[in-house]
């Protein structure tokens, strides 16, 4: 049974108030509150058991490298990899994604070749891609979404030409929650030879991703969405793509011999983590996941639909506001405007004046946007422990911004 | 007064036993302890006070905005920086001089072009360089130290020639303990045209720094050898070498605009930090920054050039043991071998039974092992809460040893 007010008061920061209300922590999509645990684990793992990894023969250095690597097997389990070796760990999935731009596309891409995005993409997952635009002159191909948000595989199948190397596509969009048929643009992609990167950040929080059945060469991951540790992550790639892989970033860790005029590198996934790493950021992902795994991805996601179709029909009730994307099966994230001339950042300073924390801009996806023809939405983005009693109190605190804005 | 015992007070770590006795932990070189006084702004600025930074307008961004930024501030401070736009935040050294070999040297370096190193340097200030060796045909010209380990500044300027395009060299070597004036080799470099580029890993955390007084064009700290949390860190950039920087990495917060096909990046420092950053990580390393400023660098300097004096005699006196490298106004890092067919790490197991934590091994200094001609070495690395009594503790591990081995 999902307890969710048991749930709440494992996270501290949900008994807080802001403006003298209740925080109404809806700005999930931007970053996650974190339980009791990582917290715990966190001062564990800096009051007992701390010292560098890898390097050291020392109890403490052991205690330190058991606890960081145990979770390279957490991801592993957590994303339904079948080998920790396909795990890289790092600070998100900004590192995970210029990681694939710099060490696997830039050195195969030449000027003329392709790579598919949809123009849902988070920068994170459209940055990186601009600079082989501009350094090699890659040329970047758009796939837009349908009316409602959704983004049929098809429609980024068909984009894929003879020049294609890569689709890089999201599992669900940040601003209208869209999900996408991953595994089919996958099985599609695969047929003609095209590698796929999915960015998992939000994905993975919100459903239960098995990357092997998804079939993607890469998949990123960003802990602190998934209710650990800001600068924690990972991503997944596929053993034939890592192999094809030359370092991004060099230093401590990732090299076997470093001489004047040679040097050799650490075996995969090593040879992809340079330095010492955030080692008790990744210790409290591990905790974080595991978290998640105790209540059970399938009942989160059950409790997050629940969450999504009341707040959907309390939104549908107010004819003044315009939510941005309906598709099938989304996500509990809504982006929303006001008809008239309220600005995002307007509305989302009244609603914190009620406790409510959404976010307010472009939400990093200034493609979306222009597609949209909007410069900002505001953005309310629900998590596990989110209540239908918060999407009333959202509700309300809507209602007052039309009072104040109409 | 500098109350060492008063200060171990604040590291709980230190009250901790390894196999039956007190830690003494002198492994700092590789990562130092945590006070409490981080571990708590941690614990506090996700329990009370955590969001997103700098996208967002509801409280807990604007207060988790306010946290993160004032660390730019501190860091500035801390290292005499004029300006908070010039320090670049990041995930430690690693990243910052991975930052400047991708973001300032590749577009401007070509085959020919000549980067002078020291042979102490760490691998996180050698390895980014051979990749511009391997990768543009830049030669690496390399500057051995003294018999002694002193690297004096003159050394490096001959080295000096119209291909050199950057000298990249530690302020403090991790395995000998070696204080580079990188004043006189930043002042000898500019009269050439030379930019500097100072790994400051070591030196920001046992000398009191400031960047202008130094002339250097970039250094580079990391915040967990700073008691600081792992993860953390920065990089200082002088104003005309981030105007002729490209970004490194893409994604969120560093850009202005991004459209299908055209992007504009956001000012200095933003432009060269992608997507959410270690948030937390980054307040502790304000906190460990207050908390050394409130000991005072020169306090804790003078406390550890006691314990360099005292341990150096001490060691002096065991004529089994071979230390390496004894520059005048060294730090307290003490690497060692001892006569005889005992291998470093097993000299670090055995100091392990007696609580006393070192590391063995190459140090992250494969070019300098390669000098010395030793394929390990036992390091002991000191700390501003280390004492005379550990030292005593030290010596004695190290007759047992001696025993063992002999």
């Amino acid at each position: 049974m999902y307890d969710v007010q048991k749930i709440r008061g494992d996270f501290p920061i949900l008994g807080r108030e802001v403006n003298g209300k209740p925080l109404v922590y809806l700005d999930n999509g931007a970053s996650a509150q974190k339980p009791q645990v990582v917290l715990d684990t966190i001062r564990r793992a800096y009051g007992e058991e701390y010292s560098n990894v890898h390097r050291g023969l020392h109890t403490l250095s052991n205690l330190s490298t058991e606890a960081y690597e145990a979770v390279r097997g957490k991801i592993a389990r957590f994303l339904g990899a079948a080998s920790e070796n396909s795990i890289v760990m790092n600070t998100g999935t900004t590192e995970g994604i210029n990681l694939i731009a710099y060490g696997w596309a830039m050195p195969r891409m030449e000027a003329g070749d392709e790579i598919i995005l949809s123009v849902m993409e988070h920068h994170a997952n459209i940055v990186p891609w601009h600079f082989l635009r501009e350094r090699q002159g890659v040329k970047l191909v758009w796939v837009e979404p349908d009316a409602d948000g959704s983004l049929p595989a098809e429609k980024v199948l068909e984009a894929v030409t003879e020049r294609t190397k890569l689709i890089a596509v999201t599992q669900m969009s940040n601003v209208l929650g869209t999900v996408v048929d991953v595994a089919a643009i996958c099985r599609g992609a695969r047929d003609q030879g095209v590698p796929v990167l999915v960015d998992g950040s939000q994905g993975a929080v919100h459903l239960n991703v098995d990357v092997e059945a998804i079939g993607c060469d890469f998949y990123a991951i960003t802990g602190h969405k998934l209710y650990g540790p800001s600068g924690s992550g990972a991503i997944y790639i596929r053993p034939e793509r890592m192999a094809e892989m030359r370092p991004f970033m060099g230093g401590g860790d990732m090299i076997r011999e470093v001489h004047r005029d040679e040097i050799t590198w650490n075996d995969p996934p090593m040879k992809f983590e340079a330095g010492t790493p955030g080692i008790v950021a990744q210790i409290g992902l591990g905790a974080a996941l595991d978290y998640m795994e105790n209540l059970g991805m399938e009942a989160i996601a059950a409790h997050e639909a629940d969450l999504r179709d009341y707040a959907r029909e309390r939104l549908a009730g107010l004819n003044w506001l315009n939510v941005q994307g309906d598709a099938p099966g989304k996500g509990a994230i809504f982006s929303f405007t006001l008809e008239g001339s309220a600005h995002a950042h307007d509305i989302s300073t009244v609603l914190d004046k009620k406790g409510v924390a959404v976010r307010a801009g472009h939400h990093c996806a200034g493609p979306l946007m222009d597609h949209l023809g909007l410069s900002a939405t505001c953005r309310a983005s629900f998590g596990l422990y989110n209540t239908r009693a918060e999407v009333d109190v959202f509700i309300d605190a809507l209602e007052l911004c039309h009072e104040l804005f109409a």
